[in-house]
């Protein structure tokens, strides 16, 4: 008998048929003499509903008052998947953030977990019960509602595994596990088995939105074994598990891409220390978030700065960045929200050298123009012009042999 | 500077348009400088559309899952008021049932309010914010939500503006106040200026749906001065306060009817110690409420015994009469589901007696008859046949002079 925590996210739980379906199959679970910790998020559309609710109400709606609102999407399913299971004969109960104190930061509409105190989960479990705990909410020690911003749910789920030192954690969703590459791209594509939390955090922040990146750190701390599947299809997803020898023989464990980004260069900057702050930190203040930076040093204390913000903030951050280079004397500033951020991630790479040298080479037999590098101990990012995406994409696919059969 | 405690209804609260508009009349009330804190229903229809959600995923609704779930309809409008308020550039913040500590028995769906912590509104009134408070919603002692039923949310209103020792507790509603009698039926009907809590017990008890009877009864006990008045016309609507002198001169308060009752005779049941008891207590047991009772007694120990029951009850309960019937040697049962109970209500009646004569002449001269008859110091009611109800109605009104100008 093992305790196991599942997750099922917004389309598993879109309608009350769905609901009902959801709750047969973690009967079947249940009937197999395993304890069941079900997390859920809000029925999928209930969100949007919800934000533009909000939104003809208050222009920037109050955060705070903006998590009261939205924490009822996950209080409406799991009291419906409650009485699904009861509907079935079986015994359940739901309990919101605040009830399981899943105590969490006071940045509302981002908050951090801080702790969550198991004890009515494992009295109820011990009961027989079905316990139905809501995603994406917690209380601040305020005694305040807070949510804990897109992909919540999926954290919500890794933290009750981990304090309840459930056996697995298993992520619900709309697809069959982890990718190699996005299958719309590339036909190629084979879905992962097994892959490290380390590899996994390098997707998850490069793009791959299959699992919230902050579940995935959490997991990886606590050592939670997360097994990634489709709700849809009755098959084994992706195990998201600590690293170990067979899958460093694999040189690079997936491929992945970001259009989200847009490129902002100030050329000929004067070189002096703490010019990166200058221009740095009034970004910052706007609230704008900066990927990744390059500093490629000039003649004549003279430095170029090129660095990537989210393709939503580029005319915001565009017309900050020309006022800060006139304030600093720079020459020039160019910009270009036609980018993609195109990386591979694998563990394997941290005993390979030649792993980035094959990449660029890969891109430029394509005819691909790389303008910007970042790497990282186990991935390796290329910025290059959005139209190359896909051609990158399936070139790396191809160079790497991702399609061939996994490790096991 | 008062302390005013308002409630807003369903329809006044039913759009994000509405919404900003009762937030633009709180803010005028504020703006005189009293302290306001607001209770709000859910938007109106939205209740209806969680029950049929639950309804689809269980026959019979699990009460405390339903109550997790009918208490997001008032979450989503606190926090979209509290956006309102300081889209309009005022300080405001909700607050659930549970964080106020409205602390209710355990009976969900129908729980009863026990007690209100009223630290954090104090608080936060001090700091000059206007504080919503999420209706019809509580907490029990175990932590679960709890909901208080229909008409729930005034008595939330009540509750807070009793703790609080509010100056006065306004309920806004979709009507002006409270009328002699049913404006549909009766064009002469008129606003009642003021009434006392026992005729306003009486009236809702009786079939007046304009405010919630243990609002009343609460507001009765800890002497809250209420307010019955519309959200869409700006006019005096109906106090209900303490008895006084001027009232006693009034015969006849109101003119009331209830169409949701049906009657149920069994003749010639064997008059044995007991009797009363073998016939109710299976009733009872199966959870129908009984409303009116009367025994008449027949010669040779025999009797017959008449009573109500919610019409929606009326299939189950003759059933379960027929048989307890022939338990108990009853020669016959009957029953009707088309009746109506007609009331005439006034604290006036105490000091007068001939009233309950004057309503059975008038009924008699329309040659309507009385099929039952029940009384109380200040109620009489009269069990007639349903397609006589308006007409009674009408006659009644006229009979007591209902229209004349109000007391002050």
């Amino acid at each position: 008998m093992s305790l196991i925590v599942q997750k099922y996210g917004g389309t598993s739980v879109g309608s009350p048929e769905k609901i009902k379906a959801v709750a047969e199959q973690v009967l079947d679970y249940r009937s197999k003499g395993h304890q069941m910790v079900v997390v859920l998020s809000a029925m999928s559309g209930e969100t949007d509903r919800l934000i533009s609710l909000a939104n003809s109400v208050q222009e920037q709606p109050d955060t705070r008052e903006m998590d009261v609102l939205l924490s009822t999407g996950e209080q409406v399913t799991i009291s419906l998947f409650a009485m699904a299971v009861k509907a079935a004969g079986f015994d359940a109960i739901s309990f919101l953030g605040d009830q399981v104190k899943i105590l969490t930061s006071s940045m509302h509409t981002k908050a951090r977990i801080e702790s969550v105190d198991t004890d009515k989960v494992k009295k109820h479990l011990a009961q027989g019960k079905i316990v139905v705990i809501a995603g994406f909410q917690g209380v601040d020690e305020n005694g305040d509602i807070t949510t804990l911003g897109r992909g919540g749910s999926d954290t919500t789920a890794v933290a009750l595994a981990a304090t309840l030192e459930a056996d697995q954690c298993e992520i619900f969703t709309d697809v069959e596990g982890v990718f190699t590459t996005d299958p719309n791209v590339c036909a190629s594509a084979r879905k992962i088995d097994r892959i490290s939390y380390d590899e996994m955090l390098e997707l998850a922040s490069l793009g791959a939105k299959v699992l919230d990146i902050r579940s995935v750190g959490l997991a990886k701390r606590y050592k939670v074994p997360l097994h990634v599947r489709s709700t849809f299809v009755d098959t084994e997803g992706t195990w998201v598990v600590e690293e170990d020898k067979a899958m460093e023989s694999m040189l690079v464990s997936g491929v992945t891409y970001n259009k989200n980004e847009a490129r902002i260069t100030i050329t000929k900057v004067p070189d002096n220390p703490g010019i990166a702050s200058k221009i740095f930190m009034p970004i910052s203040d706007a609230g704008i978030v900066v990927d990744m930076i390059i500093q490629n040093t000039r003649a004549g204390d003279l430095t170029d700065m090129t660095f990537t913000v989210p393709r939503t903030d580029f005319k915001k951050a565009m017309e900050l960045v020309e006022k800060i280079a006139a304030d600093i004397g720079a020459e020039n500033v160019s910009g270009a929200d036609n980018i993609a951020k195109v990386s591979i991630v694998g563990v394997g790479m941290r005993n390979n050298s030649g792993i980035a040298a094959t990449m660029f080479h890969v891109l430029a037999n394509e005819g691909i123009n790389i303008m910007m590098i970042s790497t990282s101990e186990i991935k390796v990012s290329c910025v290059i012009e959005e139209k190359y995406t896909e051609l990158a994409i399936r070139a790396l696919h191809d160079a790497f042999a991702l399609e061939r059969v996994d490790i096991q």
